[in-house]
């Protein structure tokens, strides 16, 4: 991992851009870290100079809680080289969304098994760069969307404790299976009218998590319209399970 | 409005027993107030002696955000008179639900409805007592099961402000037309595995408030296994529409 660029934010919060290979990313740390920090992995649908604005914001309600919170670029999103089974696959649902047509699983498929696949993978090696930094400690969280790459971390990836999902994306019916093998705790958003995603597909995941502790937020509005003070009740569940 | 009884908790809240008319009641008050309190209204199904420990573990919880709560027997519930049909209606539904059968919406009307239309009136003169106090102030917030009164409560009361409602009770089908009328802030409690509770019936009422900021918080378990920190999230939007 090698650091690309450094500032600090008007509130103290240390902001750097890194690389991993070719994986551009950002850490954010907080104003005064005396003891190593707890990590969230802060997930997004692909384009982190689109999605900057967002994910700064998420990024200093994690470090007012003491908690340090980084992201990668997704393969296939912002610069990085696209693929084009991914486009083709975009390209589909987009047709079918226009068309007010229901999205057939199989593009579905398409689109997202091959990008946790990938994902995941690059997801777990930032993990290992992340925590051999002294200000880093761990435990970790993931928090965001594209919910089945969130899936799949918890499934596989030992060293993430609790999970934030943004039930906000279409999810492959094969990640119904692999979220009964869920158990860390968790908190679903969802967005209850969330025009691309389907409510009821929603609750039937959030039914099939194997978690013990699994609550469901649910708010009016679509899918940016996430109320602000659902930032707070994400810090206190991390906060519960990182601390 | 008389006080039977006086005493202050460990926590320094102080619990005063009252009678309003032959409708026995608790209030309970922060320890330092220095200006008018806002008021919690607890809602419970009935049989205050039984529902004690609950009530006080929500209102010390209420006191320490600077709320005052209070509650008031309902009708036949407890020592009150009983009512012929609603005992019946009850050993309806029990018999349902112990024949494993399907509750007939029917049986819900007359246990339910006449339970309403007795209880809300009692409430609003509660709250009018309750507000002529000079250590309550208002606003004032509607917490507790028996959902079908919180709804109605809502609907026509217009001094309560805000209401987190736990949909754990059978809610008649009139109700849901009820609910679309309702249009201040809402918090409502699902238990996920609720033995008493058609899961799929509470989405449908949670759909049905009119509201537009709602909240839905559902959480594994069944009906007594509300999860502690939903106490404190029950407090914080009670903070924000109460303050």
């Amino acid at each position: 991992m090698q650091f690309t660029s450094e500032q600090r934010l008007d509130d103290g919060v240390l902001e750097r851009g890194f690389t991993l290979g070719e994986i551009p990313g950002i850490l954010w740390t907080p104003a005064s870290a005396s003891a190593p920090a707890p990590l969230i992995l802060l997930g997004h649908p692909g384009g982190l100079h689109q999605m900057y604005p967002r994910l700064v914001a998420r990024a200093r309600h994690s470090a007012a809680e003491g908690f340090a919170a980084a992201t990668i670029e997704l393969p296939g999103g912002g610069d990085r080289p696209r693929s084009a089974a991914a486009d083709q696959a975009r390209a589909d649902l987009r047709r079918a969304l226009e068309a007010g047509e229901p999205v057939d699983g199989e593009i579905v498929d398409r689109l997202v098994l091959p990008l946790v696949d990938k994902a995941v993978p690059e997801w777990r090696a930032t993990l290992d760069a992340l925590l051999s930094l002294p200000e880093i400690g761990g435990p970790v969280g993931y928090e965001g969307g594209v919910i089945a790459i969130g899936i799949r971390l918890a499934v596989v990836e030992p060293r993430i404790s609790a999970a934030l999902l943004f039930a906000g994306s279409f999810v492959p019916r094969a990640m119904f299976e692999e979220a009964q093998q869920v158990t860390i705790p968790l908190q679903v958003l969802l967005q209850w009218d969330d025009e691309g995603n389907d409510r009821h597909l929603a609750l039937d995941l959030f039914d099939a998590f194997g978690s013990k502790e699994k609550t469901l937020h649910a708010n009016m509005g679509g899918h940016t319209g996430v109320p602000q003070f659902e930032g707070d009740a994400g810090s206190r569940f991390f906060a519960r399970h990182l601390k």
